[in-house]
């Protein structure tokens, strides 16, 4: 990975780390439920859906007071979509990056009000920000609960539930996880984009964008899954194998996933080029997910 | 009851049923999805949040295609609330209103995400209300994620479970159901005045009539379950004399309980004459939520 974008991603990172940390400690709440909120806040991750957020606003404008209530506001709905996913009536996982997962650290009644708080405080920190206009706080909230919601993530996460119990065709991989994976990664392009002032053409060419880096997000998961390092994962390598569950491996071959994934990356960067972001760190940003290794 | 109180609570409550199946229905989600959001919905209840933001509102103003979609979120959000209670990680109920609850219907998967689903679309709602202003939407939401989120109701129900394993002081058991009923009845009275332009004093009076009124369904559901009548509560009697909660006739006897809900009820009246609304359905509804019986 070049300099210049190890550099982008960590400061991003640390602006989000010191953006979530601050939201959440300003609340006055009963301490479990704060600490089981932080902890999974903490547990990391990459941060990619609030970075892919900065990067789409830093293509059409620099004032990033504007963009800081709605990057937090995403990434919570992220790590509560994680929590409730690790629950032992969903994925029952035990651990997630290398930590207890959130309902192994508390309990599993902890966990999922965890998740219930971080979902629904998203909502308030966008409503709250006083550096947009009502407007704009209007169509945020609006995309955002369109796609993190039943047309969205929790539908996705639904129609995957059911993927486990019965193979699926690869077009309905795809659209599992354009809704699954993909709607979360449509909000961060569009609302930066959108808070960018970009035209409303330029905002359609993204929404095509992040359609394709939403399924490359997934493929390359899928891939990780099969030729991964389970210490840089930090869990455990050929799981899909063991279980029904449809991947693109399964469906296309371990070639045939490279060779789709890098169909997903043309088409991305044509979307890109189609919105005067060629020269932008989403660019960057399609090589790097496309190839990470973690 | 009164013929014109019935007739009140039958009109209001099929306009909230119509509603609410209304935007279900328009959803285009997985079937599993929508059948299982839809069978909590459909399993009725007695909708007073929704009726109370109806009364709040028609102390004031009459237009009522204003107040449908705040009326629809409330109860979706109440509605995700129960699912979400009634997991077995939680107060692992089977039945609820003679029915079976959500994850026994469906499957504890299906139901965490139907409850996600209900409250992500609430907020999704209210921001596509083409009936209001982009700033009156921007307070609703502020207020519906305040009063529903981690200072509000989901850190009441951290302290409900808290105090399942240590008995609590009077002062105590008050401020977990402030958060934890009272918090959304808030919001019902608030929203309802809000959106009848009702002044700042009066909102004021009637955020005290909130907080008594909240009370008020607390210590009745309370001495129900020491009195009332199994078929009517539609859940078994005594349950809370099996367990180590708090409850308000646990910490002051029965005639203390209804001494406490008399004082409660004394105190919102006179919230109510403050906020000039001694002639309002607000009024009526006070004294039915004391006298009902299931």
């Amino acid at each position: 990975m070049n300099e210049a974008l190890t550099n982008y991603l960590d400061n991003h990172r640390r602006t989000i780390q010191v953006e979530l940390t601050k939201y959440i400690h300003e609340l006055s709440i009963p301490e479990q439920l704060k600490e089981s909120m932080l902890y999974s806040i903490d547990a990391g991750g990459k941060r990619l859906r609030p970075i892919l957020l900065f990067a789409s606003y830093e293509t059409y404008a620099s004032d990033f007071s504007k963009v800081l209530s709605s990057a937090v506001a995403l990434e919570m709905i992220h790590t509560y979509s994680l929590i409730h996913d690790d629950l032992p009536a969903m994925d029952n996982d035990d651990f997630r990056r290398g930590m207890p997962t959130n309902h192994k650290a508390f309990d599993e009644a902890t966990a999922i009000l965890a998740g219930d708080a971080l979902l629904t405080y998203s909502f308030e920190i966008i409503s709250n920000d006083s550096n947009l206009e009502a407007e704009q706080k209007v169509e945020l909230i609006k995309m955002l609960a369109n796609t993190s919601g039943p047309s969205g993530m929790v539908g996705g996460q639904i129609l995957d539930m059911q993927a486990e119990l019965n193979p699926v065709s690869l077009e309905e991989l795809e659209n599992i996880h354009a809704l699954k994976t993909g709607e979360l990664v449509r909000f961060a392009v569009y609302a930066g984009a959108y808070l960018g002032n970009a035209s409303k053409d330029k905002l359609q060419a993204l929404n095509d964008f992040a359609y394709y880096l939403g399924l490359i997000f997934q493929v390359q998961d899928d891939i990780l899954d099969v030729t991964g390092d389970s210490a840089k994962i930090g869990k455990s390598v050929g799981s899909d194998e063991n279980n029904q569950k449809s991947t693109f491996p399964k469906l296309l071959g371990l070639d045939g996933a490279i060779e789709q994934k890098n169909n997903y990356v043309k088409k991305a960067k044509n979307a890109l080029i189609l919105a005067d972001a060629e020269n932008s760190y989403l660019m960057m940003l399609t090589d790097h997910f496309s190839q990470r290794d973690h």
